[in-house]
């Protein structure tokens, strides 16, 4: 269990760190690595030693937010991690950190609470907006970089603004970052609108091969590793699949299937108002929220495919 | 030549007049049609009778703005357009209403100024935000129904937040609309994740028709009648195609080539910051800006993928 604080005690508790260890979340995302720079810049600024750690290495697309930062080598004295709601998501530095997890700032109501101290703002679209409030409340100056790392932590949570967890409040803390001065145009083009060529390969085989069931109220599409292979896909290209089958025009029920190598198939599970994706999946031993769920199935494609069919038929009233 | 005027003067024009027609643009989009029933609202809800006319249907998937709007007939005395940038885009209403449009409301620079009077803020991402700043300034009550008309202009407009035009004022606005309380999780879902059936085919057919030339630097993805008929994609399946190729990693210049009946295809070039746009479709009797042009060319279309890729080679430097 973690003792919870608020953003001042989170603020005094940094201001008097000294040679600061970030901890991101493994799979790197804009958030955790926009939040994680953040205080890496900040804590800088003011003299300290800091370095951010990261368990994979940080994607290319994100080096525009790390341009200004440089490897420090010290033997740390305090541990904060970002962003990161399981110590288990801290990958191979889970074992490196055990117990030494100072303090958490997070946005993930699912805390598991390993840190001893906890700053949680579940009500956030991004830990990067947590993240602001506590720089802020250090008085730190916010400079384009940080504002850069804030912005994008917040346009890559919200799907550039999309997602219903955008509300005014985010609107304003973004609008805050873009009158500090940042490229907020060439952010959202490299975060939104480059696809690699593998990415457009795998997106045309899966379009190809999704089939329709019930009048088309479910959707199923099915990415195998004879796909990822022919594309060329690595595993950063296989990012935000889950949404496609859903997005067409008359569906209820999208459903995503990825092969894995071993024959398991991983299942991502998309509705609307008119079917409730976690009853689905619950049916399969899987879990999750209301309109995303998933669960895992060990069995041929077709025979997947069957059963998911099954399953949502009979789970979901009028389908 | 239109008289120009500014906000309050345009406020003080709309509170004076009677039996108001609002006209807005062929092919109506978010912002026109979300800034024109704004605008109906507040006169409405004044007691004014008004009516929002277009030559074309409004597509359904902005009935939602619509819910509380009635037909009603009566003789114009005041002709205001809104977000249309020549009068040419009222289609078959510029002959009902020539020489007799008193106001203009836009955010065109190139506005040919065919109305007697125009509100002109040419650096605003939408017409829905010159529009809200009046209806504050007549002092109109902003209701849900019109936060979400102008939301709707805003939102679409700037591709959810997504192009350079969407500064921090436009984030102000957006988020002073969300706090009114608006269904913005809908809208954007609406707006921007659903897909026709026809649409997805279309988009799969023209991703397997994708060329690459010059090591990956252009990328040329046609769109053939045979494509569009197979697809059974109708005229608003078409909308947002010329993105596409530009979007893939390394693309420098992104063709797109839709076959019209006639045999003419009609290009679309998007660049980013190493090509102009603008300068190769001028090569070609076409143009546009230095992001985006067009042009059209009259033959096969081998011949005119030779043609275009010929011409970008020669205007761009180490292509």
């Amino acid at each position: 269990m973690s003792r919870m604080i608020d953003t001042a005690a989170t603020a005094a508790m940094l201001a008097n760190a000294q040679d600061v260890v970030i901890l991101i979340h493994q799979y790197p995302d804009g958030d955790t690595i926009g939040s994680g720079y953040a205080l890496y810049y900040a804590l800088r600024a003011v003299g300290k030693r800091a370095r951010v750690e990261c368990c994979d290495e940080i994607p290319e697309k994100y080096e525009y937010l790390l341009d200004s930062a440089r490897a420090e080598a010290f033997e740390p004295q305090f541990v904060v991690a970002v962003d990161v709601a399981d110590d288990k998501l801290l990958g191979s530095l889970k074992d490196v950190y055990n117990g030494r997890i100072d303090l958490c700032i997070d946005h993930h109501g699912s805390n598991t609470e390993y840190a001893d101290y906890l700053l949680l703002k579940a009500d956030y679209a991004a830990a990067a907006m947590v993240m602001c409030e506590v720089l802020r409340e250090m008085n730190a100056t916010l400079t384009s970089t940080i504002a850069e790392c804030i912005y994008t932590g917040i346009s890559t949570d919200t799907g550039c603004f999309k997602y219903s967890n955008a509300d005014a409040y985010t609107h304003r803390m973004a609008a805050d970052m873009m009158e500090i001065g940042i490229r907020y145009d060439m952010i959202n083009r490299s975060m939104f609108d480059v696809k690699s060529r593998a990415r457009v390969e795998l997106e045309r085989m899966a379009l190809s091969g999704m089939r329709f069931y019930r009048n088309g109220k479910i959707a199923v599409m099915p990415i195998t590793c004879e796909m990822i292979r022919e594309s060329g896909a690595a595993e950063n290209d296989m990012e935000g699949l889950a949404p496609m089958p859903r997005q067409i025009e008359g569906v209820w029920v999208g459903v995503t299937m990825r092969e894995k190598p071993g024959g398991e198939f991983k299942i991502s599970v998309r509705t609307g108002n008119h079917a409730d994706a976690s009853a689905i999946c619950k049916q399969l031993d899987g879990g999750g929220h209301i309109r995303a769920a998933g669960c895992s199935l060990m069995m041929s494609l077709d025979d997947a495919i069957q059963t998911m069919v099954d399953t949502i038929v009979n789970t979901v009233d009028r389908i």
